[in-house]
């Protein structure tokens, strides 16, 4: 295999112990056991695990997929030594308190793993990662019965979960699920329909696989307020504890380009008429349940993007260092064959593409830490801090859902670029990170939909609350950055950000009070992106605010290059991407709608 | 096969038709045997052509890709019949006069008919195109021996023929190339060393190739001014006409992420010292004659760069026309969900995705034909009129291989993304076109190479004389778009962006007047984005006003929904691309040289 490294671990122990300020996390009493110390040597302990088990199976995790033979879904045979492994580690129950048996881990040290563990191979931990969302399901909604005969087997790492949402006529639009549930009177229903699109739906490593499905109990009203939630299995529990087949067939293991290591599934229950399943909660609450959940599938999907970003940049900036050629100009515009080639790493132009990379990678890593340092903060909290640390991750998700998988696409097309030639073969991981990624703006939730949920809804939602918090915090980082000479005009760039944005709204909220939502929501895209860079920015501002802040004190934490480096990757962010957001602006405050369907005609295409 | 259709034929004759004005070129006496309705005869001779032999075999070309065996490149079974199928149409000789036996066609039906090939299949057509550009070679450059005895074969289409410049430490920078050429004495000479990624270099299915290949004659200086060109054939021709085995060894097919269909092959010439070639025109003057043919070769990589986008938007427009899902929101910005889903056609996010790909697709048609009309234009006329046609068709070079590419892989991004999760799975092709337009920005000179190609030489050359030429044009354009009150608005955007444009340049020249080329160059990614679409704004303005003038007219050539489909897609590049002139310019004004290597540190990364 080419690539030697896939991530930095510095680079998010800076994050964690420089930039965020994660003490009223670990200070407080339910994670007394977590401090920065054991946190460090869990790091260690994952990013070991993923050197050993992850890693080196990821070109081959590609090149043999997953595939479906007679009615059974294969996975590649190194899975199952690695859920073992994760099992051991404890990972199945991260995110479950001590009572569930879990290890009670905060969301922001979960993440942090989360990241090292991806960055290796993105098609691997993503089998836990289902588990333990479709078990939290369970544990937060079900009742104790459920969580002991299922929860507490996923939990363990002994039975695998999936999420089961999407059907042939409903993916974006879920309201319109048609998968049926008949109550049999005995505490189980009857289920009937299609899933497609099941990650890691099915597996030949696990005793059972809990589905967690949305269903409709026959009788209940269209739309959402119809769709409830059942446990699934894949095999049911008898009297005596025995497991026998509950009639959930997998029909088909769907081709794709990218993620080939990773199990997605179309899923039939009940075609026999025989499939059994227990209601999770009460009737009528199943999308409000999954939603409850869909914000840590969405920060998931985010991890994903960024620590494919991370792997490819490690993979290009080795190559850099490896490869000699070209000259530099002399002063009259010429170069002189008769000298060695230089290192690529010496060209302006390849500087750029890797400080692109790292500008996107890191800045997505802060803002998924910062994200879940929110998370944290709202589940410790009462009252309005709780409110308001929900707000800003409510403002925050679609960001840290979109920005890894759309601009992560850019940064690992230029990791690619950097080879040349090499980097469109396959004998080096880059055309694999730019297949792997593509999924990313299609997961949990379509970037389509992720702006519509940003400006429709994050932006407005008590009466625009989520965004006056946000202003207040990015206005003391400003104040914190301001005490550097050298980082005042990038703080300046970043305040006239929010007056731009402010302009924007003045312009888009009109067209929502009026009801003109066709108007209002036309080209949210870019509103998307004019916000990104305004986070990305405002979370670059924050690190270089820590990199000043150690060089100035002198601090040894880290070298005085590795500081350097932050700033510099600022100054790029600050220089390149952040002229972005005016030209978004000038888009957004455009009046031709030419988007929206006018009349009867078609759009003349 | 799930697509139907690839590319829309009239979008083509638009541009020919009443877009550009290439009277001057059908009505000179070389092209004589040319004239509009026998052009579109063609059109339709080669579109039949594609749909019966190239688009149907589009998908299997890709799964079945091409293999190495055994000393032998295996190419995909079909291209057999397809290069005897193009022999017949008289394809291998398109670019060559009558008296080389070829159908003189002139350089703008060319390039409409590769682009009619490539967007039906574009792993198949390379071959040709290869052949024909290194026939090119010896008929411009070589003697008449070499005509007769190999260029002769490759425009009748019999052999193949290849361009063998890259080395494996020679990529980007050709003055590197160590590839040895020993004077027999007898007119040959020994030939000695290895080339890679040499496309088409190999097939099972010709006698031979000829492969014309830079290598450096012994005793020759170092750098550019030693390389020179060889005929250099797989098989060479004995005194009987015969042939026999010439040494050059296929040694490995690099396997690729995307255009699998397409041999990409590592040759070794003269490993067992038997490998014989023969002078092409004079020694020294090799990479001279090779860049002539290679603005050619960089105008056929943006016709399969527009090619594939053209593919890609037709298959995702096909999509959105038969899928439903979602609602529109009402006038509380909620769904009624007891009403039918709708096609997403109605939405205005998917007409973005798809407006998007109008318009980078059919901004690139446009732009590959009026580059091809100044190719044809220089060839046809003498004196200033010649080399302002040369010069226009040098400054836009850079932008025709580079626009497509790089803008092409975020049109098919957008195309993948229409489909949803389906688009990532390999039942539809929209993966595959992601996965094919990727080595676009790679071929024949990196985004890099071309960027600094656009700022260094050819926006300088002539004291500016091209850029001076181009402005004149572009003003005469906006004075006709200035008649219809519609379009004054476009018009005058324009007519700013060039403004913009001379502010930059009079911010970047100073570095470059210094010597300071480092600092000039550094940015030059950025001039391209930025000229990109000042010049692909001025295509939408020529379209805009020649649409317009077929409204006002009540011309009946089209339907009165095609001209304003073109203007929707004209307004769409205003709204939506545009605004990207004025973050390049930020970017590039500002001075902050953050990717230039100062002192002896390494990037700090």
């Amino acid at each position: 295999m080419y690539a030697q490294k896939y991530i930095d671990l510095d680079d998010l122990r800076f994050i964690l112990e420089e930039t965020l300020d994660i003490s009223p996390i670990i200070s407080n009493e339910k994670y007394q056991d977590y401090d920065i110390e054991n946190i460090n040597m869990m790091l260690d302990a994952f990013k070991e695990f993923a050197d050993r088990e992850l890693f080196p199976c990821a070109t081959e995790m590609d090149s043999e997929p997953v595939y479906f033979k007679d009615g059974q879904i294969y996975v590649h045979p190194k899975i199952e030594g690695i859920n073992k492994g994760l099992a051991e580690l404890g990972w199945f129950g991260a995110m479950f308190d001590y009572d569930k048996n879990g290890i009670q881990m905060p969301m922001i040290v979960y993440r942090t793993i989360d990241l090292i563990m991806n960055a290796a191979n993105n098609s691997a931990p993503g089998y836990a990662l289902l588990t333990g969302g479709a078990a939290k399901l369970i544990t937060s909604f079900g009742n104790e019965e459920l969580n002991e005969k299922y929860a507490q087997k996923m939990i363990s790492g002994e039975w695998m979960g999936s999420m089961c949402l999407t059907e042939p006529q409903a993916g974006s639009s879920l309201s319109d699920i048609t998968t049926s549930a008949k109550d049999n009177g005995d505490g189980s229903y009857n289920i009937d329909g299609q899933k497609i699109f099941i990650s890691g739906g099915d597996m030949q490593f696990t005793d059972n696989i809990v589905h967690l499905t949305l269903a409709r109990i026959e009788g209940a009203p269209a739309g959402t307020r119809g769709i409830s939630l059942f446990v699934v299995p894949k095999n049911r529990i008898t009297a005596d504890g025995s497991l026998e087949p509950n009639d959930v067939q997998s029909i088909a293991e769907f081709e794709k380009v990218g993620q080939q290591g990773f199990a997605t599934v179309h899923l039939g229950f009940g075609g026999k008429d025989n499939c059994k399943g227990w209601l999770v909660g009460e009737p009528g609450k199943g999308l409000n349940y999954m939603f409850q959940m869909m914000n840590g599938a969405r920060i998931g999907t985010g991890v994903m993007g960024a620590a494919i970003c991370s792997a490819s940049y490690q993979a290009s900036l080795q190559y850099a260092n490896e490869r000699n050629q070209g000259r530099k100009l002399n002063k009259s515009g010429a170069k002189d064959a008769t000298t060695e080639q230089i290192s690529i790493m010496n060209h302006a132009d390849v500087r750029r593409m890797l400080l692109l990379q790292r500008a996107i990678t890191e800045g997505s890593f802060a803002l998924i830490l910062e994200c879940s340092r929110f998370f944290d903060l709202e589940h410790l909290s009462e009252g309005e801090a709780k409110e308001d640390a929900e707000l800003l991750m409510e403002l925050l998700t679609p960001i840290v859902k979109t920005y890894p998988a759309e601009q992560g696409q850019m940064s690992v097309s230029n990791g690619l670029q950097v080879l040349g030639g090499y980097g469109f073969t396959m004998d080096f991981p880059l055309q694999q990170y730019y297949r792997d990624i593509r999924i990313m703006s299609l997961y949990e939730g379509t970037t389509g939909i992720q702006s519509q949920d940003l400006l429709g809804r994050k932006m407005t939602m008590n009466k625009g609350k989520a965004l006056k918090l946000f202003n207040g915090i990015v206005a003391k980082d400003i104040e914190a950055a301001n005490q550097f000479e050298d980082l005042k005009p990038h703080a300046a760039t970043l305040g006239k950000s929010l007056e731009t944005l402010q302009k924007v709204l003045g312009h888009l909220f009109p067209n929502a009070a009026k009801g003109d939502f066709e108007t209002f929501l036309a080209d949210a895209n870019y509103m998307m992106e004019l916000f990104s860079n305004i986070v990305i920015g405002w979370q670059w501002l924050k690190m270089g605010t820590a990199a000043k802040k150690a060089l100035e004190s002198g601090s040894t934490k880290r070298s005085q290059e590795f500081y350097e480096g932050k700033l510099l990757t600022m100054r790029y962010f600050y220089k390149y991407e952040m002229p972005r957001i005016d030209s978004c602006a000038t888009t957004l405050m455009d009046t031709d709608m030419l988007t929206i369907k006018t009349g009867d005609k078609e759009l003349i295409l």
